[in-house]
């Protein structure tokens, strides 16, 4: 909570925001969403995994941050920054907090003013859709207004103690993926490789475990997000493991790929290729190119090395979410600035069906870039 | 995936819903939640944690579903019940499957006709609310409608499958908090037990642990949605472990409470009269009340007991989410069918700001109700 970082941190993210309300004309910012929520507060609880409650912050474009948030939550957002806290006592059906929030949103706008809102890729609003048009109703001549790039472009850079957070809960999963010796091997059914490799993250440090996926297969796997089969592994499978585990509200995303017993020589190029891209990418990397052109340096060192790239994004942004705005396709044209941290996440397509995917977390510099992450060797580890 | 229920159990939720839909005048309804989606599909995958990909199932009043996905979904939706499965390649900023949604909700609707969505409690629209705006303006004159009863009438009432599964997500809880002893003891820091307590599901069975929460205070606790500090447990303290346990997309959600070393007689005495409460509940309950009704039952047996009911909900709906729509308030008034799913989560307060909270998982039965946990002992365990 209030110890994850002094309020210095919080009071620099206000700031950010504030100036950047002013710059759009925009009198306040509505927050919905956990992750916006958490960024501006330090408000960190698993209480989100209930639908059952909606959660505000308002941020007018100068003054004091509001919190709107049910009266179960008082007490934990009473050790944070946020001095003006307004609590109903959710849920209540016939008026979940939007009249309180209606009101705050008025003590902090002009009676035509614009209040942002996130509308836009990779947002969602985390409160009832009827209330929020209730609230629009209420609040006219008022306006609501896209608001997703208020939050976007200060979330993105992160602090110098936010990349510490980070790199520690990568090391957590450097951490992980140095034991999966220890539990997977022939025979071992993928589900349990799946339930013991969570545990290894929480043995690790992590808080908990919001992600964990992968795939095993004959040379390559095919998919990588559905849930794990009792399916043994067997010598000759490559096996994937891929985890988001959270630490003090950051998350860390990448995966390692394994063999079990001797590689197909198919794989055991992949591999190297996926490693050298890495490599060759982090040499010619600078900031302030743009997501697609960082998409273009992977698939061109990928086809450099004779493989054949695949995967539709091949990576995003990292944070306070498994995932992060931008994608690296050649379709998203946001600017990568100094203080970003990515996950770079190449493919290669082995025929069949077959893939193998590598992931890295890095950070942007002024210069280049650093891992946050300790690669994985060029060589498939064998286990 | 498809292997947890047999097709017929899709069919059924099918038709439940196609059958709300023509009693209720409209042509469709657009469903976004991933609980939904997995209630309708079986497609079960923690990609959801990724917030940068919006997923669609469109169920017609007549006729098939369709699901509009990402296609990196197609897959593991190609081993669902779902025949009609439309992909495009997400995250494309200028059009993140828009043009598709539209596209397929054109072919199932008249062209003024009603398209339902959840508007309501407990219910959020999992897309760029940008994106709804314009599907809005590029489907009219159909009109989007609050559907959020059609979805809530169906998923409330549990098949003989659903409750299976349910029983089995309690039964790793039962046999995780039993062992509960091996992991906390006078010295050991809360945010250890609560990360222990998480490899213990694990070992037990579960898929992933979406939930632990709890507390630890002399003689009781306060706040329950805070993340654990790294306080060691003193004699006298009571611990309290909470947890949403994920298996086969199924929740179990329930507490535990323990005395480290001899409890206060306050908190002895507290913990049997929140048991014994729960247990003359479940011998006067019975299908077709309404929720404010149990609410009342509920702390009528605390009051005539001697204790104190205190929090705001003393129980909610339990399923493919780990809180479901009713709330046991006075505010709710939704009737309780046979099949419904619940906890009982009462609590008493023990004064200076310390409280005593007990939950168990039950269903409801055409003459009454069964536990689907092992309930706790009538008085605390002592570690």
């Amino acid at each position: 909570m209030s110890d994850l970082f002094p309020p210095s941190e919080y009071h620099r993210r206000h700031s950010a925001i504030q100036a950047r309300l002013q710059a759009a004309g925009l009198d306040a910012i509505l927050l919905t969403q956990a992750a916006d929520i958490f960024y501006v507060t330090g408000f960190l609880t698993r209480f989100w995994e209930s639908p059952a409650r909606p959660w505000f912050v308002v941020i007018p474009a100068t003054g004091t941050p509001i919190a709107v948030i049910p009266e179960i939550g008082a007490y934990l957002m009473g050790k944070s920054v946020i001095t003006d806290i307004r609590t109903w006592p959710a849920p209540r059906p016939e008026d979940d907090g939007v009249s309180l929030l209606a009101e705050a949103l008025c003590d902090v706008t002009s009676k035509d003013g614009k209040i942002g809102v996130a509308m836009g890729l990779e947002t969602q609003l985390r409160m009832p859709l009827g209330d929020f048009f209730a609230l629009q109703t209420r609040l006219a001549p008022r306006s609501f207004v896209d608001a997703t790039d208020i939050m976007h472009r200060t979330r993105e850079i992160k602090s110098a103690l936010e990349i510490e957070k980070l790199r520690a809960a990568c090391a957590m999963g450097n951490r992980a993926f140095a034991r999966v010796d220890e539990i997977a091997r022939v025979g071992t059914p993928l589900d349990a490789v799946f339930r013991a490799f969570q545990i290894l993250l929480l043995e690790e440090g992590a808080d908990w475990v919001s992600y964990v996926a992968g795939g095993a297969g004959e040379g390559g796997y095919g998919d990588v997000i559905s849930p794990a089969a009792p399916t043994p592994l067997h010598s000759g499978d490559i096996l994937m493991l891929d985890t988001g585990a959270v630490k003090d509200g950051y998350f860390c995303d990448f995966d390692r790929n394994f063999a079990i017993g001797t590689p197909s020589p198919e794989a055991a190029r992949g591999h190297q290729i996926l490693q050298d891209a890495i490599h060759a990418v982090m040499e010619g990397i600078a900031p302030n190119i743009r997501a697609s052109d960082l998409h273009t340096m992977l698939c061109r060192e990928i086809t450099a090395r004779g493989g054949t790239p695949c995967g539709g994004r091949l990576g995003h942004g990292l944070g306070v979410t498994l995932t992060e705005w931008p994608s690296l396709t050649p379709h998203d044209q946001t600017m990568l600035p100094a203080g970003m941290v990515l996950t770079l996440e190449p493919s290669v397509d082995l025929g069949q069906g077959r893939i193998l995917v590598a992931e890295e977390n890095i950070v942007l510099t002024e210069n280049g870039a650093e891992f946050l992450t300790n690669p994985a060797p060029r060589d498939i580890t064998i286990l």
